[in-house]
């Protein structure tokens, strides 16, 4: 059942050094495969293990390729090539279509062709779920929901009413799209009146959200994320946020409400955005930074203090409490340097 | 279906300027509002935005109700006046009462009258729910709990046994209330040994808590969260801790074991408050800030490094390393600096 | 139905210093403590209140004994020795073995002797589930999962396909083991590909998870927790991480994909552990701190700004983008005072 070189290098546009005949079956790490087993290397960092492997075949980069023992499959961009490869090795297991018994749809929501709804999954009022998708054990999509063709909702994702998800997405588990975002009006008491959370959320194609991700419900207007935006576990977006295309967040990263997002920006993991914020397309936010202001320009944002040994990074935060006053002081002696500079001339 | 705005005038208590008679039906933005459509100007961002709203009326302050083009709706609060208009224009679906199939009900559970219960909803032994409550599909209330009158509870809710909620609170998906504090005590073997997390959560009135937000129960005693407590996404309660009433805390914030919390304290997103702290009331905690040590006044406090361009943020986080020795330096320049000068004198 | 102090001495090695008679029935807080009640002094924070308790017994430190006003247990480690004693106290209700209607068992799966399986559980095609376990409300399992002798899976636990978790751990509500990693390779047009997840999750024995907590499976190989590693809630571990036995984690942390965490590790809350990193054995990191490289060497480290009073705070974070040009500017002073020295002589 496996796929030979010759085949691997034109479906996926790479050159082949080696032996077009050899049958691969799986995907392995450079250190542990053996034979029928494609390995890739991507990330510098483990360009040593390449010399020792005994993998069937490699994908890499062009530079690497002298140095790989065994045959290889040369790409311009080896982890996605890599990618496209895995994928038709290990193809996700074929869909069982059908309501499963323990599963309960409202008798007016709609399910497409070839669709798989698993047990305790709930399907409120007027939903209207995609052919071929797939909806998970214990998942509540519901009243009015619609989910576009080919998408996944795993196990225990929640919609509330009225939340769109678009085609060729997947939602992992725990994953709660269009609750209320977090708007609360204060009295002179201090005390807190809801506001209500009357917009949606609608979410575009190719769209992956990952496992406990939360995604609130616009105030009056939707939340919007665009096409091909990929969301690691654990992120928050407010209400009304929008994400363009192709936008990807790492783990714990949160866009507060009504902030803009552009297209194709990369966000680390730990990133806080304020709100009412806009960030350009093409923006890079390395992991831990906290983004008060809007960003116009493309390039490279940080901003986090590593980590150090303790009683050095004690002695330095202590100071970090004093650097105004350390400022100040500088300036005092440079003036002073200055005025001592000029007496002497 | 609408309303007048005399009515709403009248109602909630503003000053009208304009034609009484116009009736209001829905809420939208300034940008986006037609015929009978109310919006509101609260937040000083969006008032180049009002000059040319076609909105019906426009909730706002006397101040800026002259530059308003419409008719409006003066308050002395609009966001708060706004939220009362926008819950009467737009009041949530009734209730349907009744248990559903696919819920299961416990023998002994007791649910009050016009409660409604969703499918796949679980209500333990013995566990109690007010009147006009609403359990979604996916809840798991435990054994014991306590729901008071008119709470609602959202799909894939988890009470753990013995949690109680207060009347009017409203929990979100996902939300885990009750699970084990984070106890546990090391033995010379450097191997951990559980502490058991016999106390509860008690949470009172009018409380709003965020999807996927984890309130672990006490290790003795409970954990407390007061009337009034509005919590966002994805906190994290440790066990023990007390919120006081009407104190709000944005998303991914987190509050330490047994620390207490004042009460009307606001507090930001991604806060992290340490343990056995104690935070005085009315105090104000800007987002990222980590609190290690007790707040012992009211007022504003703030803590951490603003996202800057990579390279810059790199060549200043480096000098964060050195900063206790630039401040010697610094020092010891002073001092030569005074001696010079003593010696000059 | 209690316990005396003479059993309590004797089963948990304690030195006892009062009534051998007297029956303790219940733990208690030192403040809340009264007849029959059992407390503790560990934490000297609470040494204060150990002259008024008016528990029966209370179990400490040596050095705490003389202070003491009512019996006492002394321990070389009175936490580790109050949480087996409070276990002894307060034993887990027991199990009410079998499959509770409303649970979902796939025909090929199997059910160790003793296990109690709550409503709305789901538990997939050839699974394994071990003797003596608790599966509770909504939890979902995947095909072909293992779950071990005597371990707890709370409602609404995610178990994706394939995972296995070992005997006596402890799983709470609301997370997802098994998810797919955030593997995502981009193209020349900034389009992201997703890699597929092909490995899958290891968990030893004795683990505890918490609340909302999520741990992806591999990319190619496994994602492994050691025996006895302990995680607090919401915390995020990417795909092909390593944590070494014992290793614990406080609430809100991460460790990004590929990192190997070593054995005894104890990191704090809200710490975020980059990716492809080796951190060594008995390293401890303090709450907040980013470690964006290798540690080697056991020790505690940290790493993050003091929240402060908001206006000091913004000086001092203003300064710091100028850190690196305050040091320039200190290191020419230097210089300067260096070469007036070197004149003067």
């Amino acid at each position: 059942m496996g796929v030979t070189l010759a085949t691997l290098a034109v479906r996926h546009n790479c050159e082949l050094r080696g032996d077009p005949a050899v049958v691969i079956d799986h995907v392995a790490t450079l250190a542990a495969a053996g034979p029928g087993a494609l390995a890739f290397l991507a990330n510098p960092q483990y360009r040593s293990q390449l010399g020792a492997t005994r993998a069937a075949a490699v994908v890499l980069a062009g530079a690497d390729a002298d140095a790989c023992p065994v045959a290889c499959l040369v790409s311009t961009n080896p982890y996605l090539s890599y990618a496209e490869m895995a994928a038709e090795l290990h193809p996700p297991a074929p869909l069982r279509p059908g309501v499963a018994p323990g599963a309960w749809v409202a008798a007016d929501a709609r399910i497409g062709e070839g669709t798989q709804v698993d047990p305790g999954a709930v399907i409120g009022a007027g939903a209207l779920v995609g052919a071929r998708a797939y909806i998970g054990a214990g998942a509540v999509i519901g009243a009015g929901c619609a989910v576009g063709d080919d998408s996944r909702l795993m196990a225990r994702v929640t919609l509330y009413d009225g939340v769109r998800v678009g085609r060729r997405c997947l939602v992992h588990s725990g994953a709660v799209i269009g609750a209320d975002g977090f708007g609360i009006a204060r009295d002179e008491d201090g005390r807190w009146t809801k506001v209500p959370q009357l917009g949606s959320v609608v979410i575009g194609d190719d769209v992956e959200i990952g496992a406990n991700t939360t995604i609130d419900r616009g105030a009056i207007e939707d939340t919007v994320l665009g096409d091909g935006v990929k969301l690691d576990n654990q992120i928050q977006i407010g209400h009304n946020a929008v994400l363009g295309p192709h936008t990807v967040m790492a783990a714990f990263s949160g866009v507060a409400g009504s902030t803009r997002v552009g297209a194709r920006c990369i966000i680390g993991a730990d990133v806080g955005i304020g709100g009412h914020l806009t960030i350009a397309d093409d923006v890079v936010i390395g992991g831990g930074a906290h983004v008060a202001s809007s960003v116009h320009e493309r390039g490279v944002y940080g901003g986090v203090i590593p980590a150090d040994e303790v009683r050095r990074w004690r002695r330095n935060a202590a100071r970090f409490s004093q650097l105004d006053d350390l400022a100040r002081r500088l300036q005092r002696l440079e003036k002073a340097a200055r005025e001592a500079d000029g007496s002497d001339t």
